[in-house]
Order: C-alpha cells, then structure tokens, then sequence
C-alpha cells in the first residue's frame, strides 16, 4: 500500500482542487448568468460533475480519494482504512478544501481570506443534507470499483438539483465554503447542522447496509 | 437469484430516489429558472439522466431496476421475470414512487401530502406518451447488458426533450408525479390516458419484437 | 450476415428516430427557451447527441446504423457496404428521415404535411456543412469499433455548435427537415447547395484517407 | 512508430479542430446567447468538451494528440518523446492553431484575418492560468491510458469554469484565438504573460511529479 506520506498528499490535493472547482466555477457562474441562478448552477453542476469523475480516477488508486470524512468514516468502520489513518485523513481534506477556497479566492481576485454570509438553515434544507448524504454513500459502498468515478460524479451532479440542499453530503465541502462569500459559501453558523445532518445521513446507511449484509 | 424480499426493497428504493430526483430537480429548476421553462427542463432532464445511470447500475444487479411496470409486464412476458413476482413489483414500484414524490415535498417544505393540478391532455402528449414508452422498451430489450444504463439513461434524457409529453413512459412515474403540484406534477384525471397511452406504446413493441425473434 | 430486409427496416426506424428526435428537440426547445436561440440550441444538441450514441449502440449491431447517405456512400467505397445495397439504404433513410419529421410533427399538434421556410445560404454555411461533413466522415472512418458511437455522438454534439451552419452533415437529415416547419428546419430551395456541400466534405475525406492508406 | 510526417500531419489536423472548434461554439454562443456570457460559455464548454474528446481518442494513436507545445515539452523532458521531435511539433501545433482560427472565421462570414482585442491581464487571471495548466500536465501524466482522452476533456470542462482565465492551458491555443476577435479572443499583448503563467504552471507540476517518482 502507498506510503500514508503519499496518500496523505493526494487526499490534500484532491480536495484542494475539488473546493477549488465547487467554489470557483460557482463565482463565474454567478458572475456571467445575468442573475439567473438556475443557469449558475447548471455550470456550478458541470464542472463539480467533471472534477469529481478527473478526481476520483486520478487520486482513487492513491489515496481512495475519499474527499470526505464521513466516506472515511463509514469505510473505516466497514474495515477498508485503518483507524489509525482517520485522524490523518480528516486533517488533510481539511486543510485542502481551505486551501481549495483560499485559491479560488485567490484567481478570482477577491480577498483571500473571507467568511461567508449566505445562512443556510431550516429543516427542509437538514432533511436534503440527510438525504445527498444517504445516497452518496450508497453509491460509494455498493459501486463496481471500476464505475465508482463515473457514479459518484453522477450522483453528486443529480443531487445538486434534487436535495434542496444542493448536496453538500461532506463536511469537508462545508467547511471549505466557509471561506467564500459567494455562491457556494455557507455561514459558519450553518456549518453545524449542516454536519449534523450529513452524518445522520452517513450513520443510517451504514446501520441499514450493516444489518442487509448480515 | 436474490431474495424477493430484497428484490423489492432495491426495486422500492431504486423508485423512490428516481421520482424524488424528478420532482424535486423539477421543484429546483423551477424555482431559479426565472420563468424560463427551457432551463428548468434541462435541469430535470440533467437531473433525471445522472440518476437514471446510477440507480440502474447500482440497483440493476439486484432486482434488475425496472422501476416500471411496462418493463416489468414485458419482461414478464417474454419469461425474464417470474409471473408471480410480477404483482409485488408493481406494489413495490408505486409505494417507491408515491414515497418519492413525498421526500421531495418534504425536503422543499412543501405540504408532503399534495395533488398535481397541472392537466397534460390531448391527442399530441397521448401520442408521444407511445412513443416514448415504445422507444424505452426497444432500448430495455435490445441494449447490450452492460450498457444499459448509459443507453436507458441516454434515450430519457433525448425523449424527454423530442416526445411533446416530456416522455413519462412509466406509469410508476405518471402514479407519483400525482402527489406534487410542481413543474413535474400531473394532474389525477390526466392519469388514466397517459398510462393507457403509455400501454400502447410497450404493447406494439413487444409485438414486433415477437414478430421478429420468429 | 443479417438479412437485408432487417437492414432496411433497422436503417429505417433508426433515421426516423433520429429526425423525429432532431426536429423534436427543436420545437421543444423553441417553445419552452422564451426567445433565446442558444438556450434551444443547447437543448436540439443534448437530445441529437443522446439519440445518436443510443441509435448506434442498439442499431450499429444490425444495420451499420449508418442513417446517412453519404456514409453509406464512402462505406460502399472503400468495400465495407456490398454495392447493390447502397441505393436501398438510401431509401431506407430518406423514408425514415420523412417519417420521422411527420412524427414529430403529429406529437406537437402541428399540421403533419408542412414545409420548413427557413432559408439556409451562404458561402460560409456551405462551408460550414462540408467542414462538418468531413470531420463526421473522419471520425467514421477511425474511430475504434467499440466506440463509434460515444465519438460520433461527441462530434456531432461539438459541431452543432463550431460549424457555422449547425452540422446537418447528412443529405437525409437535410431531405426529412424540409418537412417541419420549425427550429429545425430547412426550406427546400436550400437543401442542394446543402447537400452537394456535403458530398464535397465528404469526397475530400474519402480521397485524403485512400492516399494515406496507400 | 508512426512516420515523423505522419504524426506531424495528425498533430496539424487536430490542432487545427480544436481551435477551430474553441473559437467556431465561441462566436456560435455569443451570436445566439442574446447577452448572457454563462450561457455562451455553457457552449463553448460542451463543445470544446465533445471535441477534445474526439481528437484524443482518434489523433491519440497516430501522433499522441497533444496539441499543446507544454504537454510535448514535458513529455520530452520525461523521455516519451525524442528531443528532435519537439520543434516539429510546435511548429504543427502553431500552424495549425492559426489555420483552425481562420477557418472559424470563414465559416461565420467574418474577414479570414483578424486580430483579438480582448485584453486578458492581471494577477488573478495569470494565477488561474498556472493552477489550469499545472492541473492538465497532472491529468495528463496520471491518467491511465485508455481513459486519457475522457479525463483530459472532463478536466478541460471543469477548468473553463473554475479557473478565471477560462483555462486556455495551451501556448498553442493562446496562438490561435489571437486571430479571432469574439468571445474566445485574446489581444496579442496579453499573450507572453499567458504563455509564460501556463509555463510557470506546467513546470512546478514537472519538477514535483520528478521529485515524487524519485
């Protein structure tokens, strides 16, 4: 198995680039659709769908591409990562999705460092984080290895437009958006529910396939 | 084979998520598009295609992921499917979709229990309700097994545009579309003609198919 | 080797298909995009591209899916199509492309026997149509088996948009849009000049491949 | 090995398509998007997308598909191309960018010989074109070879939103959209700059996949 180092790297990097590709391509969307937000986030959802699926295929065979606590979460518990790598792995996809924001801001030519303003709160929104969350890690546990890059991206590009969320479904992803006050940006104080709820999400899949497997 | 219990647990799921992603992507596109129906419905069909691909290849391994009757009925038919599991299918696709329609009311916060109004009549949409579920069939039957969720997938997102009744082409869907007075709402009393129409369609393309493999 | 009546009929329903998806998409996509041509557009080219990559993958099989007289043409050429097929194929596929613009235009309540007025001239669109027919001949001729009908769906989905004239590229699809007054549309006075742009697209790939083969 | 002039040639073609295609959807969108720039780069995107994909897939074989003198740089330095082989390449990168510009402007009816005003410049944009080439080089060398031509396009798609230059990533592509003046142009002052951040880009990625596979 690839050295922790290196896996380690690539899950920074990854999910650098994935906050990146959410949060800048959520900038210029908002900025060129004329204040049409359904086009926005039409782009928001093309590009997020196209780095997923490039993500996954290049840094899954390195570090899992995990992106995502709670998939490192629910695959440790499953057995696939060990736990002494969960710590790990949490620090890193924290610190790429700020790095992520930082560089988005960064090429955008806004301040580096700023907060989001956008209050994302209400129990419609909770129930759609419960639900992308649920299904995505469905998708991850019962995906044919070879089509997990194109499911994932799949997936995560329908639930932008089903959850009334826009799926997050990773704490990571909403930690990350804390750092632009833009279209993807979520406020800080969202950002505990919103985590409340995805993990709700995760853990019942988990216990639901946990007792099927049995 | 699997167990029919967990047969249709994945086809009651697999319905459930596809109904809630049709209405609730519908709910979405509608609501930022601004009034341009063009963009809501390349949401939906974006929406409908990603989904479409993921739940037939993660359900289609264990229950096939019919997620409609007419695919049912006609597999049935032609002995790929048991007469008797034909019956809790149908049950299981209903339920899936009435729950469907209920999650994405609820995660808009919606009244969860709700009746479409939006009336969908006439001899044009009945016509290309046949058409579209003729297209579908062909595309069940004929596609290679490993690509059929690609090609299923494909030819919803292409019909949804080409037939003038948005291609339903699944009285499951035509059923849960009901509970959502919403851009992919259908009014009750519009029911029976579309599924009927719907009926039609399959009906001639199992009889050719037939008449062919002779 | 499939019989040629099955050929026929597969070539046959398959350029229906297509036409019936090309000027349906169209009408959608004019009545529902509030005036914006590009919003139509992108919507004619998801549905074109969706339609072909299915059409291919379930018709390719059977009958080449070729749904285009010019690439019956350069087939029969270079001895991949048996010569006394090639003037069936053509009838095949300009009876499909007719009948699939009167589908299209039965499922929209349009009057079924009408004619496009939409003038299409030019030197820069005759460019643009041997441009895109030549690059479609490329792509036929190179293209790996197993993916001929991902890239040609690809390539038509790009030059719908890259070629001045929206890459009709194919004498039937030319011949079956005279008869749907519509986004989609062509008036008849425009289709030679169309045509013989194609045949010169065409041609020169034919010529071009045949020296680099030698 | 395919023949030096054989490959050269390929090289020529595809870059020539590519251009043509970048610069062809650019005028095309901007022409019908009636004033909305997301929309018009919705298209852009898609058929820039679809194109790559194709040029990959059927120039790859023949000469590598590069199109791009950095990827040809790079893949020299790490010995998969012969040195003697760079210089050709460029010079069939450049002429053929320039040629595919030119037949765009053909094909629209626009004087063949035009130069960009669209200036491009400023930091945030000179950092988005590092961060957009340095992420193709790293798809370019991790992707697995048979999925090179879907990632490379997959990437390409995501970048032209996330990054704030629109990712040219490409000397070549900077070349050639000097001679339109649309939506894809760019002033000739802005280039050095452009070049010289996609260069900076593409070499960090160099030395530290060097420093990694030591």
């Amino acid at each position: 198995m690839t050295r922790l180092r290196v896996r380690l790297a690539a899950e920074f990097v990854a999910t650098a680039v994935l906050l990146c590709a959410v949060i800048g391509s959520g900038i210029m969307g908002e900025r060129l659709a004329g204040g049409n937000a359904a086009i926005a986030l039409l782009a928001n959802t093309g590009a997020t769908v196209a780095i997923l699926y490039v993500l996954i295929e290049i840094a899954g065979p390195i570090s899992g591409a995990h992106m995502n606590p709670l998939v490192t979460a629910v695959l440790a518990q499953r057995g696939h990562v060990a736990r002494r790598d969960v710590a790990p792995y949490f620090g890193a996809q924290a610190a790429g999705a700020a790095a992520g924001a930082w560089l988005a801001n960064a090429m955008f030519d806004l301040r580096v460092l700023q907060w989001a303003t956008h209050a994302r709160t209400g129990w419609g929104l909770w129930l759609g984080e419960a639900v992308a969350t649920a299904g995505l890690l469905l998708v991850v546990l019962r995906a044919p290895k070879d089509k997990v890059a194109a499911l994932v991206a799949a997936y995560i590009g329908a639930a932008y437009w089903f959850t009334s969320s826009t799926s997050f479904a990773n704490p990571a992803a909403a930690f990350g958006r804390v750092f632009s006050d833009s279209f993807a940006g979520i406020a800080p104080q969202s950002v505990p529910m919103f985590v409340a709820a995805e993990a709700v999400g995760a853990g019942i899949v988990a216990w639901a396939l946990r007792s099927a497997d049995r």
